[in-house]
């Protein structure tokens, strides 16, 4: 298919990456800024341009991966005529394409993208969803050439699963990053967490994370409890959310 | 070396299992418990008794597992004399075992158990902490006959490790639960969180966590997280929790 991507940031780079990987023809990138314009079309070997009014009419397909905040401005700035347009957030419902577009949808990689770390799509669920049985069936063979994991998800539902992306991967991260934090304040470097990390997740593909929660909550140990809470004496954000977390942690146990 | 084990809870099991496919001589376990003593006796293909006075003088060291509300008790129901004793807990100091033993010291494999996954120790940090540099030399040897990562860590050390750990380890699984229950609100299988799961731990082996923090906080994204907001009326404690770690993560990123 030919492709013209509108934004060059993280899910911008890294399925355009995907798609030209798969064969597709990647006719122009779009970005507000000429640096990150530039930067993915030689990623891409295609051309460029920040202005809206030059947005290549001779696509098969404009996927649109920009903030969710600049994406109504974006869209209004043009006539889309009869082509295919879908946007990529996980919290934006699909019918904010309605006023602009005749043929639209949702092509959502429900993966994290940063832009310097290659990810493999092999596996990755693309959720989709259309206007029409025929815009559905198109962004199926779409997302079917880069993944073999294809979700036909509707807004109410991809708003909720990008809820509990939201706790299950940022704050998650979040949380890593607080342990290096920890870490750091007595001189141990974060390398020790790493294999506690890994592992954490890799239980998920074994066990329900409820069902095998460990740790001095999952134990209703006081003890340790309260020597945790006093160690945060000085970060009290951080022992308010320990608190918070082990006392929904303690109420599931029971 | 000949080892007994107080103790037959995750923790225990794992080291167990590891310690006798090196080819130690698990000489007893000992479990107040008569089911979980015998369960892991069975596995070690060894004796296993539930009274304290009858555990095995016959030993180079005992590796009590248990935990940390039970140690001090089950310490001093017994004579140790000269025979190195260790603790497997993060927060308690190694002090705590002064009292009742001459020989003692602090074996932490810092690493997430489950009596029903097992374990593979090459990587994981194992911490120890002695009472004397011979002592220390015991424990040194022991850990690197199931671990290539031996770290020397002082008690004040393991408990900032541990403390660590709860944010980057327990309420990380506890995040990841929260997804789940969110999915299973809109009838979601799990299952299409788990490549996200993965991939956001995976990540952490490249960047360091705060750097490659994504999602709406990351970037300031008011509106998403006013309509996640909004999405979680109905848990007041998750709203609450949502709006502390995204204001966190907003700070940590200006």
């Amino acid at each position: 298919m030919k492709i013209c991507l509108i934004g060059a940031g993280n899910l911008a780079t890294q399925l355009g990456l995907a798609l030209a990987e798969k064969g597709h023809q990647l006719v122009q990138v779009w970005s507000r800024t000429q640096k990150s314009a530039s930067e993915l079309a030689s990623k891409l070997n295609c051309p460029y341009t920040t202005e809206i009014s030059l947005i290549s009419s001779d696509t098969d397909i404009y996927i649109v991966a920009i903030s969710d905040t600049a994406l109504a401005s974006v869209l209004s700035q043009r006539n889309w005529n009869d082509t295919l347009v879908v946007h990529t957030a996980g919290s934006t419902p699909m019918s904010i394409l309605a006023p602009y577009c005749n043929n639209y949808g949702v092509f959502y990689p429900f993966q994290t993208f940063t832009i310097t770390k290659k990810v493999e799509f092999d596996q990755i669920p693309v959720c989709i969803e259309a206007n029409s049985p025929r815009n559905l069936n198109v962004l199926k063979e779409l997302a079917q050439s880069i993944s073999q994991n294809i979700k036909f998800i509707d807004s109410d539902q991809r708003q909720q699963i990008h809820l509990a992306a939201v706790f299950a991967c940022n704050f998650v991260n979040h949380f890593y990053a607080i342990g290096e934090e920890l870490l750091r304040e007595k001189g141990i470097d974060f390398e020790i967490l790493k294999p506690l990390i890994l592992e954490t997740a890799s239980k998920i593909t074994s066990q329900s994370p409820a069902s095998s929660q460990t740790g001095p909550a999952s134990r209703n140990d006081s003890i340790v409890i309260d020597k945790h809470l006093s160690m945060l004496t000085n970060h009290p954000d951080l022992k308010n959310l320990y608190k918070q977390i082990s006392e929904r942690i303690i109420q599931s146990h029971k």
